[in-house]
């Protein structure tokens, strides 16, 4: 594909208390700008050194530190977290000064958090890097890091006043990875814009290509259009969590060796399995495809019992327990709890058709 | 003097977006209500175990877990947060749960920002068991932990649901802690209600007596009206840190060896001293009054270039340095810069009352 749409960009809004917009589309990282005299800038050390230098320019001269953190959710524990915080008091970066956070969801969620406890707050500005960060991460004002119980139970909303999504730092993205980010992409298809759901598993789905600034952009604007509406989920906004039930499970009890994304490809089956039990439309084969498309990383071999008590654990639980969202149909998501027996034998389906079926091609299984 | 007050309360109203009320009295634990249905209790160790069983009776059967924290600035850091958080995590506090706080303002800060952090934020009622805990830390949503680098630089704005103030708790508190706390009490007299200087100085301000409970009330209610006015520290709030510049320097570099009442004591003087610099009107009489009272912890030998890089990190500093709370008059307060050579001027003198005068009476400066 031609890069021949270097000149189109795309910015998507996102209201609430505080509203801001994210910047899509190529080279957009060289038009950052902050509000700020002094900026300390967080980034992943998997960054290729051309975006960190690319960011820096349009940051300079106010970039006050530069601090990397390990890739991934490595990164997001409360230890790096003191880490960092301490290198911005040892910095004196003062309450007017402003942190941007560079790189993966994971990075960003933790720099997002230093940004939102330093000093009590201070300002906060996101570029992610990754497909999944530039879908999920960066809009939502979504802070935190994980705890050894479980992922992302540490945190707050602090939503960033600026996000920029330099497609360019797509490109180079390992294949594996950029597959792994479309599942929010999909996701976002799934519970409200079916147009996405082809688009994403489209050749044309590539970083340069004519349409792909829109396709992203499209993709974004779902999330910001839930947030806007919701922005501390009370209601609305629990529905971006269709399949990330099982999808924290599975990441906590294979402690993160199935990345996010790929977990989310699991878990989107399985909600749709359980939405089907439950007398909705059967989406399974939407959700079988794009795990035909994704190839995510293989799972070791779990029960029920293995991964019951991480779904325990769910943010969107209460004193009566679990809730899960589920599809009526494409872009109709219902809040509900779920039976316990119910649970339990879609469980059953899910990992006969995960294990056994060989509908998933190219996935290999072996240790 | 007799308790004569035993059914004397009086309740506070603190403003903002979430507005809720403070309960001054003796015995007002055992009217704790909570909104929740799980319950975690966060208490310091120091707590006598009458006040501890005063309130677990009153959340009964809510009370989920109950956590102990060291006493004092010890239980404010980011390892004793990660603790907290794990027992909160392992024993599934749902979102709609809450985090109750007893103790003194350390062990409430670190509550506060537990529950402001877990799950992105959950409720959190807050129970001073300290004269400076309910002046001070229990109003105005401020929680967090130190840093190595300084203190309460890391933390949240997260108001309490309701405050307890049960002034039954301060019977059981050495002297010197007491007197510690008077500082607030005082400074609230300085900086808006002068009616408070002689009354904290009077021999009836003393737990059980029958003006204890009117006077402790007023100087919260100069805390909450501040907070009311101004929720996000943008102007007046500032004020509230009269004597805290100096004050969070000398803990700092002190290792916290002086309790914060003391250290505000020793702060508040500097202030006067820095006001009358200033042209504004000489209330240095007032800030020596209340230390003769005080009798503060004593300081180690320091000397300015020991305080001023702990001076250049308050929080009220921006890219321009740092600012002070100064006092044109009693009750006249305002946010000013002052010059490096006067804040080291005003500091000579303020070492040679403190080390040579001899004025504070009783203080043993022998190590």
């Amino acid at each position: 594909m031609q890069p021949t749409e270097t000149l189109h960009l795309r910015q998507v809004e996102v209201g609430g208390n505080v509203p801001y917009t994210v910047e899509v589309g190529p080279g957009v990282l060289s038009r950052a700008r902050v509000e700020a005299r002094q900026i300390a800038l967080i980034h992943d050390e998997a960054v290729p050194q051309v975006w960190i230098d690319r960011l820096s320019a349009a940051l300079s001269p106010a970039l006050l530190l530069t601090i990397p953190v390990p890739q991934g959710e490595a990164c997001k524990t409360l230890e790096v977290l003191a880490g960092v915080l301490s290198k911005l008091a040892a910095a004196n970066l003062p309450r007017d000064g402003a942190v941007v956070g560079l790189g993966g969801g994971a990075a960003t969620d933790l720099a997002g958090f230093a940004a939102a406890s330093y000093l009590r707050g201070v300002a906060f500005y996101t570029a992610p890097t990754t497909l999944l960060g530039m879908v999920d991460a960066a809009v939502g004002g979504k802070t935190g890091v994980n705890l050894p119980e479980g992922k992302n139970l540490v945190g707050a909303f602090h939503p960033p006043r600026a996000v920029w999504c330099d497609t360019d730092t797509l490109t180079t993205l390992p294949p594996a990875v950029f597959r792994e980010g479309a599942a929010e992409a999909y996701k976002h298809g799934l519970i409200s814009d079916p147009s996405l759901i082809d688009r994403v598993l489209a050749p044309d789905f590539v970083p340069g290509s004519a349409t792909f600034t829109d396709t992203l952009a499209d993709a974004i604007a779902v999330k910001a259009g839930v947030v806007t509406r919701d922005l501390l989920e009370a209601g609305e906004r629990a529905y971006l969590n269709f399949g990330h039930t099982l999808a924290h499970a599975l990441e906590a009890v294979t402690q993160h060796a199935v990345p996010h994304g790929d977990a989310v490809g699991y878990g989107m089956h399985y909600a749709a399995l359980l939405s089907k039990a439950q007398g909705g439309e059967d989406l399974t084969e939407y959700t079988r495809a794009f795990l035909r498309w994704q190839q995510p990383a293989p799972l070791p071999t779990l029960t029920y019992d293995d991964v019951q008590p991480y779904m325990a654990r769910d943010k969107k639980a209460d004193a009566e327990g679990v809730r899960f969202v589920l599809l009526h149909a494409l872009a109709r998501p219902y809040l509900t709890r779920v039976p316990d027996a119910v649970l339990r034998e879609q469980f059953g389906v899910w990992q006969v058709e995960i294990w056994g079926g060989g509908w998933l091609g190219a996935v290999d299984y072996t240790p």
